[in-house]
């Protein structure tokens, strides 16, 4: 089975999400389902394991969700990319323009080790805004973002364009918005 | 070693964050130390494993950090407590007093399965305000929180007095705030 039979049926869309005019690709039905979840671990074990990164970087909130999972297994450290406020210690901060809005992302200088290869994880990449700015942090502490990871990808909105000196991967995609 | 032993030189004291007064316990440094993540881990699945669990709750966001890799590990459904308007499809809804200040957690409708018993997942138990409307949710959907688990606990905060119809288990105990 192809990574989109395995995946398409766990993945849920809702319209109109967060604003009107919206598909919304909803990853949160894939936990409920453990051997689609699993699956995707898998393949992430898979493709990294002998990929030359040296840490994890996983992005605020849904991001967590497979990043933790795969550091764990291949004993790397995981790093986290957080919205404005959240991180009590001295940080890198970067803003960026969303599909859908304005953000602020941030990453304990601390936890940067300069010299290293980065891995970035979300759930999905769109437009790349975020990942952007979370290698864009990334380099801030002197290391750099050799990989890029999303579940889905939604290339129509050119995410390839803005990140395309890191290597990208998606298990799924789809057209469209 | 003790769990203390094992995890307390990987958790940062912030002073004052997120408001003057609190002294902040910094899950995030955990997570750059593998053997450290990889410690708490391999604890929870040992406790869960054949604790009569049939899905695990991941709390908002670092929560999801400990649920995420341990809902692969055991196999079980992970189901998502999220702050209010992150969640696309229906959901049920609690507000709750936090530590400093007022909230909201969601849970997709469709995700609760009536009649199982749930483990609620954060990283840090403190008043157990947080737990205790992740409680409520799963409650709606007809189903049961058998079990909490923190890796830190505040018990000065009480929390055990809120929550103790549930089982709860924490890896590391601090005292005062």
């Amino acid at each position: 089975m192809t990574d989109f039979e395995m995946l398409d049926g766990a993945i849920r869309r809702v319209h109109d999400f967060p604003k009107p005019g919206i598909l919304f690709y909803d990853i949160t039905s894939l936990f409920v389902k453990p051997e689609a979840f699993k699956y995707v671990i898998d393949r992430m074990v898979e493709i990294y394991k002998d990929s030359g990164i040296d840490a994890i970087a996983g992005v605020d909130s849904r991001g967590f969700l497979f990043a933790a999972p795969l550091a764990e297994k291949l004993g790397l450290p995981l790093v986290l990319i957080r919205k404005k406020g959240k991180l009590p210690g001295d940080t890198y901060s970067c803003k960026y323009a969303l599909e859908y809005g304005m953000a602020e992302v941030e990453v304990h200088k601390s936890d940067i080790e300069k010299g290293k290869n980065y891995l970035v994880v979300d759930d999905l990449i769109a437009t790349g805004g975020t990942l952007v700015a979370a290698r864009n942090l990334i380099e801030q502490g002197g290391a750099k973002v050799t990989d890029f990871f999303g579940v889905i990808g939604l290339p129509e909105l050119q995410y390839e364009k803005v990140l395309a000196s890191s290597k990208i991967t998606t298990l799924i995609n789809y057209q469209g918005k």
